[in-house]
């Protein structure tokens, strides 16, 4: 195990009680004083803080959106993202089994690490302390969040994109099923008359293949026909805002 | 509508923004500036303070014990319930609608603009004052919160209290089933053979049945059949130890 100063610097703050910091590097496996209950309050002040962070950030959409920005920015992928840019996986403290099965990699016990470093900085400093750590972290991935998309399923995404540039919805064909009746693949074509689309592509069910579909028509349909106007968040965004495009600033 | 300044009383705190609680109790039947966003923010801070009052006053408590109490603790029923103590109905700003079919006794709008308060409180005084406000409000419950048994379903709560007593796991039978194959109504009979308890209850499933049955089972063997250890979480609870109550007091 590194040394612990220097996950205490990357996280930008250093414990009063190293032993919160330790407790919360623990995992279940490695000994009884372990960090379930410091992710149970983790989970809770970020959740908070995050929710918080969203509300200030963006004040004309609304709490549906709020909730879907809000689960995307918690979610254990997000999480396991920022505790790998962190190098939690250096610091665990991990039972035998769980080190030996690569343990120290897994998303699910980096996130729920990171979730209990938030708790262990509130036991140890409070709410505001713990919300400065959080959104320290956080800074990165909110400068790209667009409310407008982040979180949504492709085939929502793609009917979204759609209806802002006033065509018609796509329409989704089943052309071909193979396999037997419990281990299905289903190839679905996404048809985009108007624009001349027609993309292919398979799932294990429609919906997956209609999504994996619908994934490849906006990838087509942002390269080939980008938007006139600009994504709502973008004038939020400080980079954007001194580059060169000639793209027509519009607020929701 | 009620003076606001009632409202402000009952809840311990004064505004120096009255247009945020207004807008706490506004419904979005009302007008274009209601609750919802509040309420996201709301909802969050609660979440946040009921884990961090659970996490203080329960040590020994694992994370999943945690999680079903808070989960009973900020669910809409008991949201509603501290609102009605409140006599938010009064102070609802509800559109016409709702007025008329009664809009201002639903325990969900009633729930939401308590959270919507919470985040009102928040914005107007920082996160100390929220926590201030939710804590006072929730310590009438909290005093009484049993961490063995609050928000258990009835059959692990009865299969847990028979475990406590050493006894065998009730039996469910089905004794009878009535009605055609969509409607049908189940009667279920549950059996701890040991202390001679037989109860009956129906229910439109299986399921349904057999947690009636065992609500019934519970109530026989709490009155008839008492443990003879008091419950972990009871020698915190301060009206307690003043009884005159000749149990044993066991931590878990």
């Amino acid at each position: 195990m590194k040394r612990l100063a220097l996950l205490e610097a990357a996280i930008g703050y250093s414990f009063k009680d190293t032993g919160l910091l330790e407790q919360a590097l623990t995992h279940r496996s490695h000994s009884a004083r372990h960090n379930e209950r410091l992710e149970f309050l983790g989970d809770s002040v970020l959740n908070f803080t995050v929710a918080a962070l969203l509300f200030d950030r963006f004040q004309r959409i609304d709490e549906g959106d709020l909730s879907r920005l809000r689960a995307n920015l918690v979610k254990q992928a997000a999480l396991a993202e920022i505790a790998t840019r962190l190098g939690l996986s250096d610091y665990l403290r991990l039972g035998e089994g769980e080190l030996k099965s690569g343990g120290f990699r897994r998303p699910s016990i980096l996130a729920d690490a990171l979730e209990a470093i938030f708790g262990a900085v509130f036991l140890d400093a409070g709410f505001t302390q713990a919300q400065t750590v959080i959104t320290q972290l956080y800074e990165p991935m909110l400068v790209d969040v667009d409310p407008k998309t982040l979180g949504k399923d492709p085939k929502t995404l793609l009917q979204e994109l759609l209806q802002g540039r006033k065509l018609d919805l796509p329409v989704y064909t089943v052309v071909a099923t193979h396999g037997a009746a419990h281990d299905q693949l289903f190839d679905i074509e996404c048809t985009i008359a108007k624009l001349n689309i027609h993309v292919r592509a398979s799932g294990s069910s429609r919906r997956a293949a209609e999504q994996a579909a619908a994934t490849q028509a906006i990838a087509i349909l942002e390269a080939e026909f980008p938007a006139k106007t600009t994504r709502a968040s973008r004038h939020r965004r400080p980079s954007q805002l001194t580059l060169p495009v000639a793209v027509s600033q519009e607020t929701e």
